[in-house]
Parts: C-alpha cells; sequence; structure tokens
C-alpha cells in the first residue's frame, strides 16, 4: 500500500468508530471508487458489489443522472429550512406518490434514513389512531434509535433496552425453521396468522396502532412471506381498525420486481417507510409515505414530527434523480429478468455445496442460508451472537476474490445493484461457489477450527 | 408566480408532509437558490437567512469549496457499506479530533443527524458506565426520535411519549425567568447547581450515566449559562462518575466563536454531539465525538451503534470541505467579531422596541426575547402552544421585507452564517426594527386582535 494511504488506513483506526464492530477488528480496504456493479480500493482492486453495499445500491455506483442531479443541486442550494417550500422536494413527492400503491395518492414525509422513517411512522400511527401498542415480527430490523430499535427483533436491539413501552413483539412465518413446527407452506401460513390472531386477542386489538412489518424480512435472513400469508394480515388489520405499516426500507425501488414490494407482494399497506434505494444512497434520504385519506389528518391537526434535514433540497434532488433513472431504464422491473438469474446459479450452487441449507428470495433480493449440516440445520453462525469464525473466514476469501457481500447471522444477503449484468453476477456466483468448496474442503473447517 | 412554479407550489402541498405542522398552513416561498448570507425564491426575491436555515449553514449558501467537495466526490464514489474504511472519513475524523478540546484526541462515530447522535450518546454512556439514568434540561431541544425525544424538555417530545425509561429532567438556569427566583447572575447559577445536587441526590448519583446538556440552550431560546455554571456541573460529574455530554448540534462549528463551545465556555465534556455546521448543513452527517479515553472502551467490547449511512461518503467528503473552509477562513473565530455586531445593533434595538424584553447571546447566536410588556414580561407567545398570530405576524413581515428568521416560542433566533459582512447583518437588523415598530404601531395589536 503506499505510505499515505497506510497512513489513512491508521488514521481511520485511530478516529473512527466502525458501526457494529469490535473497534479493534475494524479494517477493510480503503474504497475509493465505484462504477457500475464494482467498488475499488486504494490499491486497484476491485469489489463485485454484490450486497449493493447495504442493500441499498440498487442503481449501481456512478449513475450518471443521479451524479448530476447532485452536482447541479450542490450549485444551486443546498440547503433552506423545512418550512420553505423547494422544486425537487414537490417533483420527488409527486413522483413517490405515482409509484404508491394507493389510487388516492399519498403524501410524503422526509427524513434522513430508515429509523427516522419508522420513528416517524409509529408516531403518525399514534396520532392517527389514538391508540398506543405497535406489533412487530421478532426476526426484524428496523433501525437503532430507541423507537426503531425497540420494534426491531433481534440482538441489535438489546443496547438500546428497555426501548420504548407498547412495543409487542410475534413470529412471523419462516418455514425452514418453523417456529409454529409446521411441516409446509400452507401450513406455516395458516399457523402464523392463527399466532398473530391470538397476539392480538391478547393484547387487544382496540389498542393496537399498527403493525410494522418487513414485507420480506430483509437483513434477518430473506424470509418471503408464504402466499396469501400478507393478505390475510391485511383483513386483520382492516378488521380492527389497525394500519399496516409496511417496512420498505430494503424491499423498496425496485428491489423486488416493482417500485414497492407491497406492488409486487399484492398486498396494499397504509403507510410506507423507504431509505436506501430511493437516492441509491447516494445522498442520505428517507421517509414516510402516507396514503392521502390518512395523511389528511394532519391538514387540521399538527403533526408532531420534524427533523433539521427533513426534505433536505440536495437529497431531494439525487431522489428526483434515481427516480428518473429508474423509470428511463425500467429498472423497477428489472429485478425479475435478475431473479431467473438468480434461481439458475443459486440452485446450481445448491446442488454443488453442503453448506447451503437453503436458497430464498424474490426479485433481486436473495438469501443463502448456511448450515454445518443439511440434515440438522445447524446455522454456521447462531443468531444473536458475533459472526462465527467460518463466516469470517468465508467474507475474507469473498473479498480476496473480489466479492463482497453482507452476512447477517449465517445468511449471506444476495442483492446485487438492478442493474448487473448477467455475466457479472454469473462471475460473482462462481466465485461463491469456489469459495464455499474451498471451505468444505478445508480439513480444519470439519475439525471445528477454522 | 409563473404557472409552473405555481404548479410545483400545489403539488408541494398536496404531496409533502412539512414538520410541526398542521399541513393547510404549510406554504412559503418556494427557495431554488443560494447564495451567500442570502435565499431566492423561484420569483426572483431574496431573503437574508438570519437564521442559517435552522441554525446550521454556518459557511452560507453556496461556498465553493464545499460543492466542489461534493461535486468531485460524488464523481468518485457516493456510498459503500460504512464497514469499509474511508479516505475522506478518515480525515475528518482526524480534523474533528484535532478541533475537539481533548488534549488526548477522539474518535467520530458519524450519524446522519443531530437526533441520532444523541441516540447513539446515550447508548455509549451506558455502555461505558454500566449505569442507566440520564439526565437532561426542561427547555431543550436533542431531536425527535424516541431517545433523543425523551431528553428534550419541551413540547416537541410530547407525541413520542412515554418515550424511553431512565431520563429525568431538571432546570437549567434562565434568570429573565428564573426556576429559583433568584435576582441576580451568581444567584442564578448557585441555585441551578444546588438544585441539580438536589435532583443527583434524589435520583442516586452512581446510577447516572451522563448528564445531556446543550452548553448555549438553543432553540429553547439562546440561554446562556452563567458564568461558572457549567465549570461546575463538570466538577458534579467528576465526583459521581458521570459522564458530561454536550450536544453542540447547534453551537459547535464556529457559532459561538470557536470550533466547539466546549472550548468558548472553557468546559470540558466528555463527549459531543455534533451535525448542521459540520456539513454546513450542505449534506446530511452528524455524529458523536468521544474522547479517547472513553472510546478505547470499544476495542474489546462491541460498539453497539449503526445506520446505514454512518459516515456516508458524500457527506463526509462535504464535511472535510467544510472544514478546510472554516479554517481558510478563520471562520471558527469570526464569530468574536459578528458577536460586536449583534450587541451593538440590538442593544439599539432594545432602546427602540418595548416588545424586546431581553437581548442574550454569545457569538454568532443571539435570541431576542419578545414580551407583551416588559413590566409583566408577559411572552408574546405562549411557551408549548403553537406561535401567536403576532410571532405569525412578525414572520410574515419579515419575509415580505427580505428577512427569514427563525423563531421558537416568543424568541427570535439570530444566527446568521459566519461569513455574513456587517452590511448585510446592519440591513437585516433594520428591517427588524422597522417590523417590530410597525407591530407596536398596529392598533389592532394592542386591541389583541392581530
Ligand atoms: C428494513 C430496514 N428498516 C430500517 C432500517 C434502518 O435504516 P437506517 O440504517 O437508514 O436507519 C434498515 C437498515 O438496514 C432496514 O433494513
Ligand atoms: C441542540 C440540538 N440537538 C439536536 C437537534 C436535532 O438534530 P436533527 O434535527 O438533525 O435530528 C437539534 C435540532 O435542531 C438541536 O438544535
Amino acid at each position: 500500500m503506499g505510505s499515505w494511504m497506510k497512513e489513512l488506513a491508521e488514521l481511520h483506526a485511530k478516529h473512527v468508530l466502525t458501526p457494529w464492530s469490535v473497534q479493534k477488528r475494524a479494517s477493510g480496504p480503503m474504497i475509493v471508487r465505484g462504477e457500475g456493479s464494482f467498488l475499488y480500493d486504494s490499491e486497484g482492486n476491485r469489489y463485485l458489489d454484490l450486497s449493493a453495499g447495504l442493500v441499498a445500491v440498487n442503481l449501481g455506483h456512478g449513475k450518471e443522472q443521479v451524479v448530476q442531479a447532485i452536482q447541479q443541486q450542490a450549485a444551486r442550494l443546498c440547503y433552506a429550512s423545512p418550512a420553505f417550500f423547494h422544486d425537487q422536494r414537490a417533483l420527488l413527492a409527486q413522483g413517490l406518490s405515482q409509484s404508491a400503491p394507493w389510487p388516492e395518492g399519498a403524501r410524503t414525509f422526509f427524513t434522513t434514513g430508515g429509523a427516522e422513517a419508522n420513528e416517524d411512522a409509529i408516531k403518525m400511527a399514534r396520532m392517527i389512531t389514538g391508540r398506543q401498542k405497535v406489533l412487530a415480527f421478532y426476526r426484524s430490523f428496523h433501525g437503532s434509535t430507541s423507537g426503531a430499535g425497540t420494534l426491531t427483533g433481534e440482538f441489535r436491539r438489546f443496547a438500546g433496552e428497555p426501548g420504548i413501552p407498547g412495543v409487542v413483539h410475534f413470529w412471523g412465518p419462516y418455514l425452514y425453521r418453523s417456529p409454529f413446527f409446521s411441516e409446509n407452506e400452507a401450513e406455516e401460513s395458516d399457523r402464523a396468522l392463527r399466532h398473530l390472531d391470538l397476539v392480538l386477542l391478547h393484547e387487544d386489538p382496540t389498542r393496537v396502532a399498527a403493525i410494522v412489518l418487513e414485507p420480506v424480512v430483509g437483513s434477518n435472513g430473506v424470509l418471503v412471506p408464504p402466499k396469501g400469508y400478507l393478505a390475510r394480515v391485511r383483513e386483520l388489520c382492516n378488521r380492527h381498525g389497525i394500519l399496516l405499516v409496511f417496512d420498505e426500507v430494503m424491499t423498496g425501488f425496485g428491489r423486488l420486481g416493482a417500485s414497492f414490494g407491497a406492488i409486487r407482494l399484492g398486498t396494499t399497506p397504509d403507510m410506507i417507510t423507504f431509505a436506501k434505494g430511493v437516492t441509491s444512497a447516494y445522498v442520505p434520504l428517507g421517509g414516510v409515505l402516507v396514503r392521502e385519506g390518512l395523511a389528511a389528518t394532519f391538514d387540521a391537526k399538527p403533526l408532531w414530527c420534524g427533523h433539521t434535514y427533513s426534505g433536505h433540497p440536495l437529497a431531494v434532488a439525487a431522489g428526483m434523480g434515481a427516480l428518473i433513472a429508474y423509470r428511463d431504464e425500467g429498472l423497477f422491473d428489472r429485478a425479475r429478468l435478475i431473479e431467473e438469474w438468480l434461481w439458475r446459479g443459486l440452485r446450481n450452487l445448491e446442488k454443488e455445496s453442503p453448506l447451503i441449507g437453503e436458497v430464498r428470495g424474490l426479485g433481486a433480493f436473495f438469501g443463502l442460508e448456511l448450515v454445518r449440516d443439511r440434515e440438522t440445520r445447524e446455522p454456521l453462525s447462531l443468531w444473536h451472537k458475533p459472526l462465527s469464525p467460518e463466516i469470517l473466514w468465508l467474507q475474507q476469501q469473498l473479498l480476496g476474490r473480489g466479492v463482497y457481500a453482507f452476512f447477517k447471522h449465517n445468511v449471506m444477503l444476495i442483492a446485487p445493484p438492478l442493474t448487473i449484468t448477467e455475466e457479472e453476477l454469473q462471475d460473482g456466483l462462481e466465485q461463491l461457489g469456489e469459495t464455499l468448496r474451498r471451505l468444505w474442503e478445508e480439513p480444519s473447517f470439519h475439525l471445528g477450527r477454522i
């Protein structure tokens, strides 16, 4: 490494606190450039961005329309108080309303990220319904601020505990490790609904403001709901006057093969929270889409939500640039094509590698659930524990082979930019196959000593 | 208004939810450009940005170094997973450490805004001390997410209640409306400390992880602490092993005439939360500065904080551009000059207008506390209520005269860009004087019917 870059790496280790990490272990390539599906480090090494950052860079890196939108807006106006109107903000909010699943239209409250969006969705649901309780999945991630962290159903919430009152967790469907001891998808769906019904009864449905869920659970395993499940959750919500909030921070903006997961999955919530893909992560932005009928609540009642950067001019301009790119290039649909490639490629890997317990996914959003043993399904890394040495090994080996992927627990998230070519994807999967093969062939792996 | 702009304004009203507002009333000029101390709307009208947005745009609008840093970084790399290292992030974190008040140095955990920074500071303080309780001022604003909102000591927290457990509010010094019935500054300081001591005793100081406070209380009235107060809070913290956290989201980056308020006020906290000025609000960014001795806690223990956009490449590049601009132009000190101009100008206004109850401030951060009557000190707008018709009238009249200012309760915040010229400032204060004179001369004002 050049000595200047070496110095920078030392400065980084010395002065930057890295998220979710033991700081001593924080290190890695210094990424200085991105283009299309690839990241480049200071040494010129190239990495296929197989998880689009943290399932965020849906347009790939360096997308011209967005870069230009940012550069032009930066020259005009970066920021003004959100009390002022702003041209790009109006256009983006209109575009989002058009991309959303409601014929009645929608309004957007802008935030800077996903956690804030979920915080505001809870507040709005409480203001609208006058009710207090909120239900969310175990095995979910909704962000790390106190409210979003309390919604979260995995270990990243513990440091914020006891969190906010009124949040109740319930179990969602997950056939591969069924919390309901089901044998097939229909049974899993049915039992998951009976479970939810029971939880509602015991919590009193008239006290529940909202059910917040990821339509496809993202970082906690890419869990695609069984057919009919979401529609029946919607029915339960209707029956009890409960608002249904979809956290589409990962699933929005083409990830599942439509503008929003709600559309691909055919179930319409009352609010959608989003972030990441809205700007392809180029500028921090998030928000809550609220269907018009509910948003109108705030015509006469004050909306008690606010952030300095709400509707940030540079961020909404990037969002508008991204929306134009998604539309011009038909990228909201393209994940359906990527889905075919992924099914084919991953089914092949599954045949070859005994480490793959299950392949799951929809659109350009797949999870490889890795196990020590296909029979026992023992996970390759335990939930609620730091990543196992084997997962760290896989991550490092993949990086060495020029592939970046995001692992959570024992699941590898495959969520490439929606612009990826078939060849790029095939190359990535080949490296992945080779890496899994090497792990399996390592004698130390079978001795439990990797 | 051009018909295209009129259409945009209608789209905005139709599709954007505006913060902290009854939506029916949300409207205003469409700001499309910024330059130096001025904002320009779609009609070409010019507004002096007398509050730097929401006390954020410390460098003024369109600052070349920052715009270029954004444009160049946008072309190179907008985003990569925060698990990777990044050159600009390393440099900015180093620069922040150098600008901070600790000889031992500091590390930064980056967030996207002020609320998240306070959320993470609480989490870190709890992780470091193993204690649970956190003390904060009544009359404070720390953000609107559940944790930061619970810290907040004014009405913007109510919609998030009951919030997180373990937060206790106490009263800070505020001589003009003394919660301790004091007659002078020394008495106010002394009583405020005896009050804090008493609260600590009744909460058990060994259970208190942190005291979080704005070194100069910002949106809740620009309350400058009396001499000696902060130093003695520091002593109390030392005595009880409590961490002192300064929320410098408003006071940081030159606002008080030094890089951080801690330096201007001569009291050193254990952590500093920041946002706004770090990029002059050009790109959403915030963070927590943690002094090295404490940050090292996370070398071996995992840091349970994280956000998708933590250390966002585009945002940190803007931050680095801003830091260079602050330094090159000596802007961290310049507020001391602006302070002189402001004292002089505002003292004159105070003489002329019976509506001004008190002028307070430090650096380029002043508050005009407006009253109906100087004797009774009856506020011109009640706390914990929507802005009064008189304040709305003032705001509108000022806008009509080409001056934007941020009002909170009965206090007008005067916090111009640190680049403002004496002439620009004088013009703004003249408009302000004229507006206050008009209000006083309005017969309907004295009939309570404005
Ligand atoms: C589904 C979901 N919701 C919310 C969040 C939180 O978003 P942010 O990190 O922008 O706060 C994430 C982040 O990964 C997410 O995957
Ligand atoms: C002192 C202080 N802390 C925190 C915040 C919250 O910052 P943000 O709006 O970026 O969440 C603000 C916002 O005005 C503030 O003034």
